[in-house]
């Protein structure tokens, strides 16, 4: 690998201080002239009928200007999920943006109100009578799969949205070669993504079916889609704004909800832009991150080779399928099977309806839930089996130049699991700590380690997903380029590392390179949506196409002027010199001037004309697939200290090694590790949505109710190791970086408590009350 | 040519219903949430020094936010004209956005203010003290050239801004060898291009001197390259939003002007966007069509052919060049000399400056003045050797084939000059009535013919001036295409005929591609300038191109789909064949979901997935400059009826014949032709603005004060013929329309006059005054 100038620099982000200081670009701050304010009414009950609704009371309150009843919303169901088609095969057609026969469950979208003050909006949602005819509810999946037990929607038998399977070589004989089989119940909760900004869109819609949306999203093109469909237009006739930064999405903004057709047809019923902002309560039901129970059962050899895996998961979707037709596809994957080899295996899946709130899509997107689990399960194995934790993950572990176990006809071109796993050990003291004696006194310390093995980097091989990339670059005569592409900066830096791609291509100084905050759907070509790990890698490979199709015209018009040959040049630090012949420069300015203007800059024999030739903006475009899936790996170490008196556990120190490839952007990816170890960590030990056991009502309402770390919990100590393998197919060696480091914690902090006090937690998140449970002293 | 689908179609405009119900698109209508108003103080004396002044009250005023002063604005003097770079050596570079030391017109902006309303911004100009020491002005272009005169800018001596000449042959050879010599002064005034939506900006600065601007304007990318140059900055760091409309332009918007500046270092003082609306005074001094007086000498043999021809132009820029030292360049070549052929010629142009207000663009640039002397002199020699006036214009025209006089690499490829004037010639019995007896009574009719016979598609040839254009296409899954484009459609339809363009390219229905009407310069590539009439051609080439690349990556996509070569594939509304093959179609639509889609449509044999070639959206992108700068030509044809009592002249029937290559769109076409009739005879009839002969105060202060024809005093008859000659560089055969039909209705007009009552006018406007002194009555 070359010397490079921009990749691998800490290059501070553009937008650092707009979010921080709370920016018009946030959606949230959009203010249209004349704008509406919307509220939706939600059901009381987590399954009814409705009966009749009458909203003339609310109709005659001052101020309100339109009231929106299920009558008045295409009745179609479709599914929601951005990064599918509409009409996907695979996915569940369940969802409905207002449905006028039945509610199920306690929150569910009736009717709305869009009025002149988001006060009087939310005072004529009390005007509005509804009636119910209450029906029998089920909020435990494995209730609702048993017989009698209330049905949510016709076509899903016992509740079964989804009933996915698969299997390798012969179960039975790999437990029948087994020298030991373990056992276990690992169970997840529901939690939120805990984005700050809440969902907000501001919505316009003509007289001609033009609509127009500012909107948190994670995917501007999904909003576009799903919003024609479930509004019955083509869906040209949506033109989606892309913010210019979100606050946060972590997968949680990856689905239409029915917040943004109703705002857009209460905007047509007005004639006026009509804003629709959530409260937390209402994202609370609205994106969560489903609770998968598994049933996970392992045979091994005495030396800890796995001979058999079985998995059975019960993933509760709530009322809605959404995300949990997905999720549980990516759980046995990635989170149960990919992981580690294992001759024999199986696995059966199950999305099951309940009358819960809806789950959504959340960093890691299934994985978490398998990984705890397996995790999980292979310290117990390495401690009923006195094995070292380290060597029996590397036992099974896959092998860099192996087929790919996504998709055969890739092969693991970079696999740095064995490094990550020495030099994270090596950082924390592994093996000084494991032999070292503990600590008597009510606070007990405690070391552990979880692996996440085989990850992506994008979507590609599921056989109905949208994974290509779209970018347009511009060079402009200042010397800078503009930067025009869909991909949705959701928090994480893509701004920023994207940027540095395209300079680094465009041998531009860091910095010199922008994102045009000003794009929508009509303007910039399709990009899938930010998820999956995809938008270095994905993204990053067609940003660096349009930029060596801009270079390859940079060099054209540089070589009419420097009387030379295309192929003699090459560009660094925003001059274009001649190979082998450095003193014969010009600037990437001059060359874009020469390329736009009429005239050159003076030179020694006077201004120079441009041929007609040379004119012309240099610009270069591309939108493509990726050509692999390269599997980024990542191995997590903790240091716990857990206190046999109040139950309280405080993570002392975490190490994160990771093999991401290639690092763009030193620390960005820092911040990543270090935001998606805090998800994690408020997943191991605080937060759920609580919801009451008879009524299905959500308890959680807020941030007071629902615990979140903040630097007070956080470790005083973090380090992030980074493998930099060079993965060819990557854009200047670059892999994915964004959802390993939050499906490790949970495992690596349970292993750690089980080191601690030898107790073994299979429920998350393990609070002071289950520790002290678990110590008996409870 | 073949049979077109789209092309040659009146497809409606789609901006229609928004741009006659005011919709939001127009800038004057942005609104940014905290926007404070802004109103500039203007000197009360038309040339005098600065010598204090003092804002200290004006910043006591409640409500107001900020004053600023010339020195807070760089002092940096540039060309301010949009289609030529800020350096431009052939351009002069005299204008500040607010100078300090010296006012050089009545209006020169000296102060501003920003408040919370337009009202108090205005009520605190009125508390800002200005202390003046008033110096000797010039109003009289001619007074301004003689020594001892009032010197207005350092290095121009005799205020003479630019003055250039070209002669061919000899002269004095070229007048001895005439049987006849003609003479005459031909004056045209000061006239408004009338735009209904005033210069209006809303822009924000950032701490980081990020610069956002919503304003009226031609050319977005002018705005940011001269906006940027005016608050020294790199261009990149402005970002000129493009409206999807704004309320006509004329040639009236194609430079910077103080405003804008203005308006950003407000908004970096305040940290609040800053919206500047000019009134209707303020516009009449902003941007007015340059008078020029002609002093036109030419020679004839007996038959009517050119042996000479000599003029002196002396047109007046006001106190700024800005577009005059441009104005007086195409005025000499389109106005005078390339009309026509004419073995020995000699031209003298001198730009004069004096205290008047500024000049600016308006459509024909030049060529009014010019046209008006030029076709005026040749009805006076037809008159006086009684030759008929369309064979001596035939005889003296250029010809097809001919090197363009222009620039002799291109040839005219196409040329209806005849055609035009035989088929106008019969459709108003032109012969008929020159035979005819004329009526007596007091009103008089007369016929009367003007042409012009050479323009532009385009301003490609002058060395230092802005010609390529670029667009971005991209096709969508439901069949409709976006293009991208910083063309600035300014009135005349061209958001409907580049959609045309490219619909035909792509085989799409007309009304399938739109417009994106969300663009700005840091998303979209460069563009030159809505003017010169090159739209059509120039950015209608680079939209064929763009929609060619993108077509080419459809038929790849669908040559996959079909198992058939790409080069077998043809494409018409909407639907992909193969040639000689009719039944074997497949839709644009499905083609572009197939090629975004990881699935198409439901076969016969299931649902077929995509193979990793195909995946990627069907995007077009070209940025390129003409190839060549066909001439369109024109005969305009009047009948006038002149009442000789009260002077009152009306045009009774106008008939337009027009060489502009392929027509696009008729109906577009016949409102640009009527458009152009409509601002030509309120140019040759009525319009002027006043100003007060010792102060140079502007007079004319809004409509009730200038006089513009409505429809009653429009022709009751109107016929636009179009000679559709079939352009081979022009995309689909088209050339240009935008400022032929302006240029030639004042000597039409005159001409008809002439005929009517035998007296010949050499000043516009012919008031009934005029008329009235011209018969000897007053």
């Amino acid at each position: 690998m070359n010397k490079m100038n921009v990749i691998g620099h800490s290059v501070a982000r553009p937008d650092a201080y707009d979010k921080v200081t709370g920016g018009r670009g946030y959606p949230v701050n959009v203010k249209l002239p004349g704008m509406l304010h919307a509220k939706m009414l939600r059901s009381p009950y987590a399954h009814a009928r409705i009966i009749r609704i009458d909203a003339s009371r609310a109709e005659k309150l001052p101020g309100v200007k339109a009231v929106l009843l299920p009558q008045d919303v295409p009745q179609v169901k479709f599914c929601p999920v951005y990064f599918v088609p509409v009409e996907a095969p695979s996915m569940v057609l369940d969802f409905d943006v207002m449905n006028g026969e039945i509610v199920r469950y306690v929150g569910q979208p009736v009717a709305a109100v869009a009025a002149t003050t988001a006060d009087i909006a939310a005072a004529a949602l009390d005007l509005i009578d509804v009636e119910y005819e209450e029906l029998p509810a089920v909020f435990d999946p494995e209730e609702a799969m048993k017989p009698g037990a209330p049905q949510l929607h016709p076509n899903a038998a016992n509740n079964i949205a989804k009933n996915p399977s698969f299997a390798a070589g012969d179960i039975e004989q790999g437990f029948a070669d087994a020298d030991f089989i373990f056992e276990g119940v690992y169970e997840t909760q529901r939690v939120h993504t805990c984005y700050l900004e809440p969902r907000v869109c501001v919505v316009e819609m003509d007289r001609q079916d033009n609509v127009t949306i500012h909107v948190t999203t994670q995917h501007v093109f999904g909003t576009r889609e799903k919003l024609a469909f479930a509004l019955r237009l083509p869906e040209s006739k949506v033109k989606v704004v892309k913010p210019p930064y979100i606050g946060g999405g972590f997968g949680g903004k990856l689905e239409l909800t029915s917040m943004e057709p109703i705002a857009a047809l209460l905007s047509k019923k007005t004639g006026r832009p009509v804003r629709l902002e959530q409260t937390r309560l209402e994202e609370f039901i609205t994106t969560t991150r489903n609770p998968i129970k598994v049933y996970l059962k392992t045979g091994v050899k005495k030396d800890g080779t796995f001979t058999a895996r079985y998995a059975k998961s019960i993933l509760d979707c709530g009322a809605y399928a959404t995300h949990g037709s997905e999720v549980i596809m990516v759980h046995g994957a990635f989170g149960l099977f990919f992981n580690y080899h294992s001759l024999h295996s199986r696995w059966d899946g199950y999305t099951v309806y309940t009358n819960n709130m809806i789950g959504g899509g959340y960093r890691g997107y299934g994985a978490p839930q398998g990984s705890f689990a397996v995790e999980s399960q292979i310290d117990e194995i390495c401690a009923k089996l006195d094995l070292d934790p380290i060597e029996m993950r590397l036992k099974n572990a896959r092998k860099q130049g192996e087929p790919h176990p996504f998709n055969p006809a890739f092969t693991i071109s970079t696999y740095g699991l064995e490094d990550c796993l020495r030099q994270g050990a090596e950082k924390i003291g592994w093996a000084a700590a494991r032999s070292a004696k503990r600590e008597d006194g009510p606070k007990k310390r405690g070391f552990g380690l979880a692996v996440h093995p085989v990850w992506v980097s994008g979507c590609m091989g599921f056989p109905d997903i949208y994974e290509h990339s779209g970018a347009v670059i511009k060079i402009n005569r200042d010397g800078t380029a503009d930067l025009a592409t869909a991909s949705m900066d959701i928090g994480s830096g893509q701004i920023t590392t994207l940027c540095q791609i395209a300079a680094e291509e465009l041998g531009l100084p860091a910095g010199a390179v922008r994102i045009s905050s000003h794009c929508d759907t009509d303007n910039v070509p399709f990009d899938a949506p930010t998820h999956a790990s995809r938008v270095t890698y994905s993204a990053g490979n067609a940003v660096k196409a349009a930029a060596a199709a801009a270079k390859k015209r940079m060099f054209e018009v540089a070589a009419t002027v420097m009387e030379v040959s295309p192929d003699d040049l090459e560009v660094a630090n925003g001059m274009v010199s001649v190979k082998g012949a450095p003193g014969k420069t010009v600037t990437v300015a001059d060359v874009a001037r020469r390329a736009e203007s009429p005239f050159v800059q003076m030179t020694s024999e006077g201004p120079k004309p441009t041929t007609m030739e040379e004119k012309g903006t240099i610009v270069g475009i591309a939108s493509l697939s990726p050509k692999s899936n390269p599997t980024p790996c990542a191995a997590q170490f903790v240091e716990v200290e857990v206190d046999t008196e109040t139950g309280e556990v405080k993570v002392l120190h975490a190490v994160y090694a990771h093999d991401i490839g290639r690092v763009i952007n030193p620390n960005a990816a820092e911040g990543q590790v270090e935001g998606g170890f805090q998800q994690g960590m408020g997943y191991a030990l605080m937060e759920k949505i609580q919801f009451d056991p008879d009524t299905g009502a959500c308890l959680t309402s807020d941030f007071l109710d629902y615990k979140i770390p903040t630097a007070v919990e956080m470790p005083r100590k973090m380090d992030s190791i980074f493998i930099e393998t060079d993965e060819p197919t990557g854009p200047f060696g670059a892999k994915s970086l964004g959802e390993c480091c939050v499906i490790t914690p949970a495992p690596a902090i349970a292993n750690a408590i089980f080191d601690a006090v030898g107790v073994r937690f299979q429920q998350l998140p393990i609070t002071p009350e289950k520790i002290l449970a678990g110590l008996g002293k409870l």
